[in-house]
């Protein structure tokens, strides 16, 4: 509904590719990774990286394993320059990486970058010059024989002053800028004639790069163009096929998968998807979508939060907290009927089996993350986000009829407060709600095997009353003092009990569901004695029941507290 | 490189559909589009949106254009029971307007749910139940079979209550929770029954929603399932086939698209892509994906930023910088060489032709974006941005050669300082540079049409001198007076001017390339007069040579200043 979009824009002109064989491939193993990040994600910051920053990104893409890297553009400014010039002359460039720098097709602009470059034990050089209509009528004025001429024209040169540095081992890189906008024909014509400049091998092969500058069509198209040029390239055998896809579509991450699947070897991007406008491929995303299909991505986010800081400090942008993987919350549920079978498949999972969790495509601690923020607790969640923080923060476990009463008590305080509450929240009014803070009365049990008896003080404020009864076990015999003392019908319906911690430290939780005149509410009670914790719930269900524990009949009078 | 992928998890298992004929689809109109931010969106939020919130983001979505929108899941919460009323009460759904709710297949929950709805002109009653293999055995404890009963018995009270609402238009939709994890098979039969129990008809219609409740596969293998899916569930021509994807994989978006194209007429997401973990489909984007291939949403996001502000509120959650169409920095160019390629393209086009800008898929102003942070200038950029703020903020147009003389005069400010120049910062220092701020010297031209004589008085600082010369023009006549008081060669290599304004307050500018004994630099100067202007032009170019005007040979003692 905005105006006349079908005047104004005009739509992508699909391949269709009738022999394709993309949609059946299936991504088996890690592509080549190149990390752009201190290229293009540097020149699309409102703050471009200093030094310090730049030399704690490369350490942080050596440490993940990057092998390749673009450290920069040595020519467009003297930062870029003196930047390779460090990593070179303090060695900083591990034995097994190789540095890629990007430079236009121009001739003092080549110069220059292979200046840069002296002394580097091997290098990736990488030439770009547009190829696409609108660049070459509005931008260049140049014919498609001109653009051509420029590309070989630097290409030779490349091999000339790569020739005055033969100590160097040379990989050449060739881009034709917006590929995703240039006619195939037109971009196959460019690529086969610098190939035919280079003359690569198989077994020293130059790399072709075949970027979606910007982002035009679905991305089965892109994979349409990608099996393409795969299959219509000279010199096949002796090229690295590279994408390097951006993300104004919303789809860089498909485009990616789908340009493997249709024949790339190659794939450029950065760190979480930084990059010009919409940024660029997100190599994160695309490397973890491979570890959760069982694919080794050959890189390293077993600590991906650290990497989070690290590039957040260095982009000085935010990662957003629904950003796949890092996220603050990706790995967390609100939803109650999401939180209830994440609490069941935790519970009856093995260590050692297949993952298989709803909701949680990937285990959180592969990347270095914990559970604690898995399953969080705001008014639309139910009774499984809350017994779970319970229980994994209280050791707390609530028995499924107990969650259903406690879940409503919490959701009425949640209805009029709205925000979310966190595990201690959630624990104090559980704590208020069943008086757990509450002591517990004086008694003492006698009889013989048979029968139990007991006889209790229960204080309320100021005042107190002594009870006796009698039953087949403790439980039983201070029901029947119960009955006794509130005049009224008091029944144990459920009951369950378990430890919190163990030795000498250690607590029982009691559980009882208690029927009192008809009312069936639960009682809660905490002590290092099982005995008393279980009075202490039957008193604390009594009370939740409406009895008021200070107008109880006394019994006896009452002995002193104990 | 993370801990044994392949043996912890398992790869999806492709469709394969071997006669697909999604590939060679294009999408060529809108699908129904479900809003659900207020369900499947707040119930992923921090803190869930208050009724107010709630309200506010009505609206929007009403206004947006939206005519299904989810508004909640009634049974869940007081505040969702209230909400739906409220809604429901106080008329606020617009006749074209049907509203959603959600509910669970459970007894209880579909009562208050029909509940929750009396009295509403139409309504979608959404049920769902979990259909996947991982949720029948771990979570649900049930077979095949049970959910298939689950899920009629359920459709069935469906049927019934709406019959006791014979005043309520009704629409039943049926979601196979987690479909994308299910068995193709399995989730035919579980659909198939439901719909024999509906018996909807091609003019009344039910919603079968197909979710990526987790995004497990590659968005190729979804839409060989939707194609599946499509050509093989019974009642098909009674059936809206609605997708509900989320973003697990970040590829949110292209399996949207592919659905669409592989069969299926309705899409449920949320503004921006907010929802559980890493989100819903985000709906804005897929909408203005089509608008650029000139295909109308039929939503109107002619003023995204201030849907962006009310999304933020609502949600309380940021819209990053990079997220497409929307985020801040989306439209902005920092590369030098992008700046170059967007400044020509502007210039060159025409109102009223197809948008074909490099680096920009959208017109901004479609958006209700303005141009002005199109171009932003940090030690990436190149003479394109600096001049294009120059001239879009300043109206003032660098001879070509003056940009690259002033842009290496911005790089080296921008080297030491390292953060991004605004148009103000570039414009200060053009100034500064130039002399701009400099008094115009009071000067007399004569002569007849032959030949023109000048006198002028050059004042710098305490100093003054009087000089003259004579030329073609006054121009060359001063050019000559110069090469006497300064005692050098001076000559004058290019020369452009232009006005800033028209009328009364018109300025001119002149910008003057001198050679001053071999150095050649440009000087500016500015002044409502054209020939005042370009005097000031050739001082500032012979000043910025290295000549120090205050010892100037005096030619002549100096007049009174005019």
């Amino acid at each position: 509904m905005l105006k006349n979009p079908s005047s104004k824009y005009r739509a992508f002109t699909p391949i269709k590719l009738k022999d394709r064989t993309w949609p059946d491939a299936v991504i088996t193993k890690a592509p080549i990774w190149c990390s752009v990040d201190l290229r293009d994600g540097n020149q699309a910051l409102i703050e471009p990286m200093d030094v310090d920053r730049k030399l704690r990104m490369f350490k942080t893409l050596v440490e993940i394993g990057f092998k390749e890297i673009e450290i920069g553009f040595p020519s467009a400014s003297q930062v870029e320059f003196d930047f390779t010039r460090r990593l070179i002359d303090e060695n900083l460039i591990p034995d097994d990486v190789t540095v890629q720098v990007l430079t236009q097709a121009r001739d003092h602009l080549i110069h220059r970058t292979f200046e840069a470059l002296q002394g580097v034990p091997k290098a990736i050089v990488h030439l770009y010059n547009a190829t696409a209509p609108v660049m070459r009528k509005v931008v260049l004025g140049m014919s498609e024989d001109e653009i051509v001429q420029l590309a070989t024209k630097n290409a030779q040169l490349f091999k000339e002053l790569a020739a005055k540095q033969p100590e160097t081992q040379w990989t050449f890189q060739y881009s034709p800028e917006m590929y995703s906008d240039t006619e195939l024909e037109f971009s196959k014509r460019v690529v086969d004639a610098v190939t035919a400049v280079w003359q690569p091998t198989p077994e020293n092969k130059c790399i072709i790069n075949l970027p979606t500058t910007v982002e035009h069509s679905t991305p089965n198209i892109f994979a349409d163009m990608i099996e393409w040029s795969h299959r219509h390239l000279e010199r096949r055998d002796s090229i690295v096929l590279s994408v390097h896809p951006h993300n104004d579509r919303g789809t860089g991450t498909a485009t990616a998968e789908l340009a493997l699947m249709a024949g790339a070897d190659r794939l450029e991007g950065c760190l979480f998807g930084n990059g010009e406008r919409t940024g660029n491929l997100d190599i994160v995303n695309v490397a973890l979508n491979m570890y959760i299909q069982g694919v080794d991505p050959e890189l390293d986010f077993s600590n991906i939060d650290e990497i989070k800081r690290t590039v957040e400090h260095c982009n000085q942008l935010p990662v957003h907290p629904r950003h796949p993987y890092v996220g603050e919350l990706v790995f967390t549920s609100f939803s109650g009927s999401h939180q209830d079978a994440i609490k069941k498949a935790f519970n009856a999972r093995q260590e050692g089996e297949i993952w298989d969790m709803p909701y949680l495509p990937i285990d959180p601690k592969d990347l270095g993350r914990s559970y604690e923020a898995v399953i969080r607790v705001n008014s639309q969640s139910g009774k499984g986000g809350i017994s779970y923080l319970l229980e994994s923060e209280y050791k707390v476990a609530l028995p499924r009829k107990l969650q259903i009463e406690f879940s409503q008590v919490v959701q009425k305080a949640m209805d009029a407060e709205g925000a979310e509450m966190s595990a201690k929240d959630i624990w104090a009014i559980f704590q208020q709600e069943y008086h757990l803070d509450e002591a517990a009365p004086a008694y003492q049990l006698g009889g013989d095997g048979a029968t139990t008896t007991i006889e209790a003080t229960i204080r309320k404020g100021t005042a107190g009353a002594a009870v006796q009864g009698q039953g087949s076990g403790p439980i039983e015999a201070f029901i029947d003092a119960m009955t006794k003392a509130t005049g009224k019908s008091v029944q144990v319906l459920d009951y369950a009990e378990h430890a919190i911690g163990g030795g000498a430290g250690a607590q029982a939780m009691a559980y009882v569901e208690v029927d009192v005149d008809g009312a069936r509410v639960w009682g809660v009670g905490q002590n290092p004695n099982i005995v008393t914790a279980s009075i202490k719930a039957i008193l604390s269900g009594i009370e939740r029941a409406g009895v008021d524990l200070a107008q109880l009949t006394i019994v006896q009078e009452p002995a002193a507290t104990a």
